[in-house]
């Protein structure tokens, strides 16, 4: 996976003829399309019968591939089964928390944890892996399709039989179970584990502990459907097996990497969410930290489909997309799709050539992209993106909690984008770094929203704090035990005497005046806060709250650590004032560490440190389309132009990407 | 149907006694009411058990009514089967698409396909034929009553078996609905007819052809079953029969007119809405050409339910409404209803008389519309409407195309009345002409919004402009082929040959910043376009994108075709600079065409063109209650006030109407 | 319950351990709480497995709580059933209207009209009663909890039996019930009682009849359960019976009420919502006229669940919730609740200790309202709350009547609040009274928004009209018949002949550019409205339409009856101008039926009036933080200053409250 840069597209020769993937073939070659994704749905094809299976055709795809010098990402077809698995037997269909049972014409329509489904997964990815496992071309796996995307949590039997035995391994004995989820409110004491419901509809709420469980329990049994079919494929196949997620679907990425090679995504952000398009790349470089992450699909214009569409990107938009997911360390960028879809319900959706086999919206950024990416290439290979001394806590254990407690429809996605964004524009290089990520190397690390800090965690963000670093935690952190409970002990449990704080009151802050003064700025507080006294000789007061329900109390605190402090943040300042406050803190800290990998970059635009055997290489690319500035901290050569640049102002074009070498 | 305009109201003599009755046959024949409509919920009253039938009480009206001097519309009772043909029977209901079972309680519970239910409408249906079919005084029939207004798509397991005999009929083998539904997207290729799903709950979008073709399949259906209907009572009865639709129900009223004699529909826009209210008028006359049509229901000042109301009509609207019908086309002008009903859910709707017997609000319109309708009768029978030479395509199954792929929100109903609403203020007389409609007469025909343009259409079409019509495609149509799949030869198939333009682009404008510029007007283009180049000696560009992703290109073209030419709108002028760049084209090809039915009349106020032996007569009808003035062309006689009118401005006060005999 | 002020807090002794306990007694000690409710959901710590239970420890608690000084609310346990109830047991089981099928997981999802639901829930309340029932310190017994809170009617299998026997039973024949309902409309005719539906889902709407018998026929199920709880606590108990009721839920409360010895609610209003929190006290002080109320649960700061969450009051208001409370007749003011839950789903419900058991947010408050409540204590006791010479008339029936019919979403509770806000701004002492309550000694008497008046209503408002009082009837009241229909004499039925006029037209008035005037004042007119005419010799106008459909007919009328009037108000004067002439008419109203128990207050401040052997009390208590003020008409006593006052203006700070005693 070191040897190139790849451009890829998403191909569907199954439905096709000879003559029309003939003329794709050469066209990708003239594009340059150098990786080909292909597979992901076409069980149907490969076992029109049950157990009358040929999977040669696609061999022969393959090959053709690599005879005009594409690889080969081959998927698993099991996001799609066929009529036959599910005709007659509503029993392995997919089954809504609403009762809703899913229906053959979609997709993702079975439970994947129907063990007759299993059983299927594993003969057709057996033959599959047997058959072109080795082929020449063939350069990665991806298993399925999106697991999780337009499903969440299935309650049909199956699950409900798979749910009594997680409970049971668990928490061993019925007693405990009531006893960790405190289901003697409301009654809801159980007997025996089989009496355990699945969270249907209630004319209430759920109790916490159970909702959340579900979803550990089910994002547990998507990653061990992924942990057997990898394990069919290494079988008979040496390439890496990665998988298409996103930070949307209903699972827990980082369990589910473990059980693969190479962390990949999917992403359709218009270029005004184009904050969430580098989120992306500073979370999936970290799954799979040292490893290329790829990007398995992005439109080369817009997504659609039959009922609704996206922004088509404003011309140049892809070239500012290509250039800076490579060097964030993407080692693939993926076009879906080659060649328009006649049929089935992404007609709509924007491709590189059209139903019509010409070239579609976007083709010309689809080749200056391809242009881009050959530019730059040797600069990526020599090179590597250097880790952040920035860490953001990323956590998707946080998002079944907060699915589960919303308070007023909080989503951890966009807390967390909002909370990322800030420093993004401030010029900062970042790493989102999954809760059992290592934090060595790092300077500050930024903990907020997460709900449940596990015992590991925190015991990881102290040796950090100890060995010098500052952890900042919060908002919405800490307040809740592994089972969704509240701690008994202190607001925070624990964690309130690392920081020196005692946790007076947890309250709404919203429309409450509360107003919060840090760092000579003050703004108005809001969510759900937890407001601290320090402890005797304990934590110092940086943020106090000057009017609403608790004048005189903290919303932030610093307290000594070891080498390094804990700051805890316990309301989030809120609307511009808010903005400007959190910038100071930030700003503060990153002071305060020591933060280097840092710049005066405009909004808009983005620096991209890597370095290699010959040095520094920044990779600054503007975003949005309106040019940018930065200031050189030293002089060095302009990569591509081959000429010098001194150090100071650099100024940008639009979409204009400049690689330079810094000199040491 | 030629000797009068009718002047009806429905009537509910099953729910009064007789004393009511009686009072009522006096009233109405005070009021001026000619035509009776009843019948069509009376199901238990014929058949308070299964097979124990008594019609002979309506009998009994009829010829009470007809002693009054008062005609009969009698309706079929099918759309509210009465409780024991359903209690008991849950597999006779009908099936939401989202699961639920449709219950006795309301109307439209049942599935009209079910095979009992046929065998018993049928019986009732010969009963009701048998025994009043020829009665003096019965003037017409009406089916059922809003077939589909409260239902769309029964996916009960009648419909389910029937469904799969549709498609084997329609593909003959299993491979070539595969093949004409492209399948083999996302798996979900079927083996056999009687895999194939409903569609019912999936989690993710549908296969579209499976979905427009449930549509169309359940569309054939409600037709045959009128059809039927119809048959059975034609064996005893000549007079002719009809059905009280609407543009807002979930058929194709031209298939299902196919089968009748005469159109008609229900109405209850306010006044607000006045435009919707000539549309139907426009619409529904070209149903049936030739023949009146007859507005059936529309209420004496306002619609209401339990549960929603509408805005009562000013005074004096509800006259304005009567004349504007008949002058343009309706034999029928009748009010739903004439006594308030006091039980039941409708009892908020407003009526002639109210509950308790007394005049109820709008009965001094009633009065006065009656009078106007006495006025204007004999100029009416000696005249019929003049056939516009602006024709607008109008389709159902355009209405389930977009149903299926809405893109965001799109909604036939809206994008066509806005359409239309625009040539009405110009005041351009004109005619929405069904897709089986002849185009003979015309010359200038607008195709908007059909998704799918048929072969039969596109040749009726190309021979209208062979002719010397101007024929303008577009916005929206022309992209699908029957079976709701892309082309693959070119964007819009073989239309592109015809107009002499090669589809460059479809994508989506909206919010790309795209201009267009026509006729000296720029304006923002808007909805998914077509974007062309001329081809090579093809057409001219008459519309250019000047801004946007595609600048250069062409929104609009236009070919010289034959004697005729045809245009292509590939984009929709947005806003109120869209409004005058449509306008402008409207009114550049209305000239082109030498569209000589027009006038300068206020937007508000309406003309509608007559001819008779003794030439052409204008009704000018003020709709807006803020009056309005017109040009007359030629110097007149005001048939109402008997004295001569001269050519040039003509005035009119709110809500009046003048009948003008145009010299010819 | 007299001989002194309850301030009570709901606890959990289930849920913690002794230590916690042990604490609790001694901090509720010392923070003033009296009273202890607990119980309401202990199913499955008493009975753990059916048939073992051991309702001991709660004997226990009780005694405890008595040696600390602090009584005892016992609820019984049903509203949460155990496990074993329902597990294996769908057909016991909540049925939603829309099919949904509610399970364990939450509170309420049991049919509480199955019959062995009824069997354990008699054994359970039994056993307590038995155990329980004559223990010191148990004042009162609270059934159940919030009946109907979460879920409205049930239509599982069980309701559906009762259903038919119930409608047996109401009208003897199904000939009668079709001529009740007029089924004959829709041909929704019956032949047996076993055929009528429960409203379940259909394509529109239900028969209005049927739908509004439902709701009646499942709020006496409800009442009916609670009287047969009631019945077995009584075998066993002297102590009174309560329920913590609220106007939100599903049931009527004068019918539960009935039943029961007193009468209690919950409420979680926030300080922009005072009016409502005002409105509870005014309404449940005449549930059970002469009898203390209680607050059963109220927050220290604010209401929350995990998907929810309410304003926290500010500082202070709290103090004036509890004093305008006890003022306006509560015997207890109760939070919910004592400590913070660790688990479940309202851990995030705003609580005295936290689940770490420290002080929470409001502690300061709780303890300063307890003094609050100490020092008014005596001045409390001595007197009672003065009955108003203002009735407005409360209607639960007429919720139900509303929900059926809601026009285009009218709402009962926020029309009535609505209507009520003014009458306490204008600084009017009033009681909201029970349809079934007693007129006797009011002078003014408020009845709008009742779509029924039952004749026993009518009865009794005209022998209050014939004894001189003032009934102002409407808007929308009176134009329903018991069996929600129309009437068929009149518009309002014999109510036209009492009240001299004739209701010409009912309507919708909003969007006709309505206009009414009255006492010199012009308004807007909306809502369905009943335009009159004086009878001749009958009504005087007072309210004239002057623009709109309907101008020179009336909206307001006034007739002389006996020594007293009856004033039809047909429609409801909107905006700004619509209240000032709504205060124009209560002013003028009040001013004519001499009423004196009014005072000049400001808005944001309330005046609760007292009497006792030493005569009138005044309780002025600042509401809206802002201070407030008031003309004392005589000169007095502060009570708790104990120092004389003047006649002539009182002045209060933010939340402040005065309690004087004016000399007689």
């Amino acid at each position: 996976m070191k040897h190139k840069l790849y451009y890829g597209a998403a191909w569907y020769p199954e439905l096709w003829g000879e003559a029309e993937r003939q003329a794709d073939l050469q066209l990708m070659k003239e594009t340059g399309i150098n990786l080909v994704r292909m597979g992901e749905f076409i069980w149907s094809e490969l076992e029109p019968e049950e157990d009358v299976i040929d999977v040669r055709p696609f061999a022969g795809h393959i090959r053709q591939l690599h005879d005009h010098g594409i690889d080969t990402i081959m998927c698993t077809p099991t996001a799609t089964p066929p009529i036959w698995l599910t005709h007659g037997h509503p029993e392995r269909l997919f089954v809504r928390a609403d009762g809703a049972v899913m229906n053959h014409g979609s997709r993702q329509h079975i439970c994947t944890n129907n063990p007759y489904f299993r059983q299927r997964a594993a003969i057709i990815a057996g033959h599959l892996a047997r058959e072109l496992g080795r082929l020449p071309g063939l350069v990665a796996w991806q298993l399925d399709n999106e697991f999780k995307a337009h499903v969440a949590e299935c309650v049909c039997d199956t699950c409900k039989v798979l749910w009594h035995k997680w409970l049971e391994q668990r928490y061993g004995s019925i007693a405990r179970l009531n006893e960790a989820w405190g289901t003697a409110v409301w009654s809801h004491t159980y007997q025996a584990f089989d009496q355990v419901p699945q969270p249907v509809a209630t004319p209430f709420l759920h109790n916490s502990s159970l909702v959340t469980m579900y979803r550990l329990f089910q994002m547990e049994k998507i990653a061990e459907f992924a942990a057997e079919q990898a394990g069919i494929l290494r079988g008979y196949s040496d390439v890496p097996i990665t998988h298409n997620s996103s930070v949307a679907f209903h699972l827990d990425n980082e369990q589910l990497y473990r059980e693969l090679d190479f962390a990949s995504y999917d992403t359709y952000a218009s270029q005004a969410n184009r904050h969430a398009y580098l989120l992306n790349c500073d979370l999936w470089r970290n799954f799979k930290p040292g490893r290329d992450f790829w990007l398995l699909e992005t439109s080369p214009a817009y997504a659609g489909s039959l009922t609704s569409y996206g922004q088509p990107h404003p011309d140049g938009y892809l070239i500012a997309e290509a250039v800076s997911a490579y060097a964030l360390g993407a080692g693939a960028f993926c076009y879906w799709l080659w060649r328009q879809q006649r049929s089935g319900s992404e007609q709509t959706h924007s491709s590189i050539l059209s139903a019509w086999g010409e070239p579609a919206l976007g083709f010309d950024n689809v080749r200056a992209a391809s242009r881009a990416r050959l530019a730059i290439e040797p600069h990526m290979l020599a090179t590597r993106p250097v880790q952040a001394e920035v860490a953001v806590t990323y956590s998707d254990r946080t998002k079944a909690f907060l699915a589960t407690e919303p308070h007023r429809k909080l989503n951890y996605r966009s807390l967390l984008s909002d909370f990322y964004k800030r420093i993004v524009d401030m010029g900062i290089h970042r790493d989102l770094v999954p809760e059992g990520g290592s934090l060595s190397g790092y300077k500050l690390l930024f903990t907020p929203f997460v709900h449940y800090l596990s015992p590991e965690f925190v015991g990881k963000a102290l040796a950090f704090a100890e060995a010098g670093g500052i952890w900042i935690a919060g908002p919405l952190s800490g307040g809740r035990t592994a089972e969704h409970t509240l701690h008994t002990d202190a607001a925070l449990g624990e964690l309130e005497r690392y920081a020196g704080v005692h946790t007076k009151y947890v309250y709404p802050m919203e429309g409450t005046g509360s107003i919060g003064k840090a760092f000579g700025l003050s703004a108005p507080l809001s969510l759900w806060s937890a407001v601290f006294e320090p402890l005797p000789g304990g934590a110092s007061v940086i943020g106090e709250i000057t009017e609403g329900r608790t004048p005189g109390l903290a919303f932030a605190t610093e307290q000594q650590y070891g080498r390094g402090a804990i700051v805890m943040l316990g309301s989030l300042p809120a609307g511009g004032d808010g903005d400007q406050l959190l910038r100071a803190l930030i700003g503060h800290y990153a002071g305060r560490a020591g933060v280097t990998l840092r710049s005066d970059v405009t909004a808009g635009t983005v620096v991209c440190p890597r370095r290699g055997s010959s040095g520094e290489l920044w990779t600054v690319v503007n975003m949005d389309g309106l040019g940018g500035r930065v200031t050189l901290p030293r002089s060095g050569q302009d990569a591509l132009a081959g000429r010098a640049v001194p150090a100071g102002p650099l100024t940008l074009g639009p979409y204009e990407y400049r690689l330079i070498a810094l000199e040491e």
